[in-house]
């Protein structure tokens, strides 16, 4: 019975995720879906990112969080289109939510779609919204292990950055055991390190969105 | 209907977190829930803890992650018994996987339990274990503002400690607005600040232990 909803409810979602996909397809947006824990990074990651994009590449935001528009607030004062999603309780974002964002938002002036998820290191990774990759934003100061306790979100991941890495060796980061991890889980995923904060590492990942 | 099942779920889990408490009182053993965002420190407060309690005051673990025994393998080598569960993709313990694991235990060797939750700062709120009391730990290199982010999980909190205090300056974290977001969901509720890698701070948090 649980896993007979559990799957209808994947399976309605997949079906608006689709129609997401084809909306942003149809504006030629290509979209990103940014997951992590709390305080890893995301949005330091987003505005890093937006500060680096070419003139021609107009990035627009949809922000999930369970309660608050800190982060939302934050970019709108960067002058970045943001549309805020409140989950109440919800651990995730889903592809309904992302519909009704996605029509909040102006498509024909954005290029580049990043979708803040809410901060979990589990329960995103199973709801497709309907964006183009996964992105996974880890974070030195939560340690090297991460990869092995919480497999299925970087098995679920396109790519990998790793923030925070200015502080690898306050923190005594494993950086070999952390890519092991990751590799075990998601052979040929890249991790980048960078840290925002620093404005360290970031040519790769830069390189990496353009490259989408 | 969605709710309909949600409900059947929870109510089914407290009567069996009822059971798992009526069971720990009856062999005098205090329950402790350890909650967090993956990488807080919940494991590194279990072993300073453990490091300071009086002989008399026997230790034991109930380990949650989805994967992996890296934790439960880190506690055994300092001599505490523990037992490990493993969610599979499970985001949160219940009640049942605790009453599972305290059949594991010698609650005759044991006066006081720690259940390290899933590292996730939604969804173990939701679910009673039948333990005492729920910590909250947070970390200063999550962030000030995850108080107002994640509400539910600070109302819960029987206490909150704020691990790696000792690098306040470097994540320029702001103590007073993190206190503030706490008193605002849950008023009353203690902030401890330590840290567990360099042993500060952990008198005050002791004594919060022992008096209970």
């Amino acid at each position: 019975m649980k896993i007979s909803v559990q799957e209808q409810i994947l399976d309605a979602n997949d079906a608006v995720a689709a129609a997401n996909r084809a909306l942003l397809d149809s504006r030629r947006i290509h979209g990103l879906n940014l997951m992590a824990s709390p305080g890893a990074g995301k949005t330091s990651l987003i505005l890093a990112t937006c500060a680096r994009l070419p003139a021609q590449t107009r990035p627009g935001v949809i922000e999930g969080d369970l309660a608050s528009r800190i982060d939302a607030d934050t970019l709108a004062a960067h002058g970045i289109p943001v549309v805020q999603i409140n989950t109440g309780g919800g651990c995730h974002l889903d592809a309904p939510m992302i519909r009704g964002a996605l029509g909040e938002l102006s498509l024909e002036s954005i290029d580049l779609l990043f979708v803040e998820n809410v901060g979990n290191l589990v329960c995103p990774a199973n709801f497709a919204l309907g964006t183009h990759h996964n992105v996974v934003v880890a974070s030195v100061s939560e340690g090297h292990d991460k990869p092995y306790k919480y497999p299925g979100m970087f098995a679920a991941a396109d790519v990998v950055v790793l923030n925070k890495a200015d502080l690898v060796e306050v923190f005594e980061f494993d950086l070999a055991y952390f890519q092991r991890g990751v590799a075990i889980v998601n052979p040929g995923a890249p991790v980048l390190a960078v840290s925002c904060k620093r404005g360290l590492g970031l040519e790769d990942w830069m390189a990496w969105v353009m490259g989408r």
